[in-house]
């Protein structure tokens, strides 16, 4: 049995997804820019592309742009609207536990002379609204939230945050990285105050190199890359048609049953977490006190620490049992250094790096799930005596 | 028969690319940064890809970056080195025929402060070496020159132009849009003297969104994407496996059998001015004198003017037989003006807008061009009547 529990890195693509992107690629294959038949072949896919997501989100067909991917997405949103909105003020706000895309962009900004409001989290990894208050002021251009935390699965109060953020300054905008969120939560951008919203592709059994930002017709935003003027100049390059309507296609699926899909992840982790807490000596990281699963944390995330065992040790142990998981995040790439999101929950120090994360997907069964407990709950003693030895 | 002409804006991708793609997507599709060996497959068919592809170029696989097409490498290399080498000078030289991705980001550095020069052409679409001699001085940080036209298909001397430059100022930095050059020519990097070149995916029977930039190891580079920091922090953002993948195999495919395409695409050419000259008032454009074909132009593109035709008219008719061509270039979206590369080599200002590109692939058949031949001698006398009438 090969087990893939590192769903929040990537996705298998589902196989619909792949058959489509080859007839694009090979029939359909035109440049949206040609004013000739094939042209406008490749514009109907883009535009009914465009039709499934915003269906999705609830927002209209022109409040979307095609980039390729979570991390030009993130920075698109906030270097395009700090540019834009630089006379407006050059205060900008995110948390401390964002994906590198929002951190480090957030860095550059900061060299560019803005300046930058980290949020704190508490102890399951959620920001604290009074917090976000005291944040707000009237040179506050942007706050830039992240939906589902990619290490621990913590879910910030969304809704909340908007609601609040449009209170204290109409004019602030509200940016929501949605790269973990989307396709395992709904989302409406217009109900919850988000003005601009990250996701990606293969986040979502789509493809990689795709993904997408909303942004409400209501925001000014200036590109990040110059040419040709695709996208009402906001991302110039020739349209990615088949990545565009394979990432379409993948969250029609998904958003197809959602529901059912909510509640099997769900179950997946219930069971999961139910599982490794009968070990000694582990922590569940990212749980609010009180509510397991649910409200608050992403139902396909579970992060768990094992005292005394290193994390790489016991992601290769569970390598070699066809188990794929991930220490920390994959994100940050070939840089293993204590998790900056583990860090601000106040995860103790000698549980920093013995933390690994589980991550399902609508692939995982609960044979999986069953066998991969079983197979923790004989090596994570095991190591914990050789580590005892050395 | 469907005659698609307009491959300089996009081109069929070859089957075994998408079947590639497809393997990987579906069962192949960790993600790089992860450590376990879903993420070292993935790793490996990096690896393989730049191996491919440096092995094309004769450069090492580390000079190699992926990015997610033309028009970011353009942006890349241009901003990338101006951002890098800013204190040794703020000088940029390029021509006045780039497409939009370099005169774009041009526009855009000359708002940061830098001192942009754009060499004329002349009536063939080829720089003069004089003019890039006197251009070159103590400030000039970076010469960008296409290696092939889009819309005429003319060829700058790339080769003289590298040795000149570095002659000039050996701290030069020599940038090459291969865009439409690679996959139809032997480009070799080192001896040629190029520094940094940008080569897309889409337009050598590859994936869509996916291309690359080679960079000199003696190239430093600032990068204009943050996040992760993948690619050597050069390209942040969870890496296109089956893109780059893909875009390799295509290479492969086309460099495996180059000297006989390249002799194919010829005859095509060859044959297609003989068809078309035999028709009155219409005028070849990007020849070289005396030249009819080959050194000085490109294999697969052909630029025609008829006189007393407007293109997208023309473009309409042939759409009509089924024949797909170009009114100027498909990169400049949904702005049909008047072309400024024409502008720059002279052509009369009657025939701007009565020009029409051909641009052919391995896939072209003579068939197909004979076809061609025949509906032009056919409807553009036709149209030029209506045209009277009116």
């Amino acid at each position: 049995m090969e087990v893939y529990l590192d769903n929040s890195a990537t996705t298998r693509v589902f196989p619909e997804v792949a058959e489509y992107m080859t007839q694009i690629m090979c029939r359909d294959y035109g440049n949206p820019s040609s004013m000739h038949l094939k042209g406008m072949e490749a514009e109907k896919v883009i535009r009914k592309a465009k039709e499934t997501l915003a269906g999705i989100l609830k927002v209209s067909e022109k409040e979307l742009l095609f980039t390729s991917g979570g991390t030009e997405s993130d920075n698109l949103a906030l270097r395009g609207v700090a540019s834009a909105y630089r006379r407006r003020g050059n205060h900008l706000i995110t948390t401390q536990i964002e994906h590198p895309a929002i951190l480090q962009t957030m860095h550059f900004l900061e060299e560019q002379g803005f300046r930058v409001t980290y949020l704190p989290v508490d102890g399951s990894g959620r920001i604290r609204l009074e917090d976000l208050q005291q944040a707000v002021g009237q040179d506050t251009i942007l706050v830039s939230i992240m939906h589902t935390n990619n290490e621990v699965g913590s879910r910030q109060p969304i809704e909340e945050a908007g609601a609040l953020i449009k209170k204290l300054n109409p004019n602030t905008l509200f940016h929501v990285d949605a790269v973990q969120g989307f396709g395992k939560a709904k989302i409406y951008p217009k109900k919850m105050n988000i003005d601009l919203l990250s996701v990606s592709g293969h986040k979502i059994h789509g493809p990689k190199g795709i993904g997408f930002l909303y942004v409400s017709d209501k925001v000014r935003l200036h590109p990040i890359v110059f040419g040709g003027g695709q996208q009402g100049n906001l991302r110039s390059g020739t349209e990615n048609v088949p990545g565009m309507a394979g990432m379409a296609l993948a969250a029609e699926m998904l958003y197809g049953k959602i529901d059912e899909d909510i509640q099997k992840l769900e179950n997946l982790k219930k069971r999961f977490i139910e599982g490794v807490s009968r070990m000694e000596n582990i922590r569940v990281n990212g749980l609010i006190p009180g509510k397991e699963t649910g409200e608050g944390t992403a139902p396909h995330v579970v992060s768990v620490s094992f005292r005394g065992v290193r994390s790489e040790v016991l992601l290769h142990a569970l390598e070699e049992r066809n188990i794929y998981v991930s220490a920390g995040s994959a994100c940050s790439a070939h840089k293993p250094q204590p998790s900056a999101t583990l860090k601000a929950m106040g995860v103790e120090k000698d549980l920093l790096e013995s933390t690994i994360r589980f991550s399902f997907s609508v692939f995982t069964s609960m044979e999986e799930i069953e066998y991969t407990v079983s197979v923790l709950g004989e090596i994570v003693p095991m190591l914990r005596r050789y580590t005892r030895k050395r």
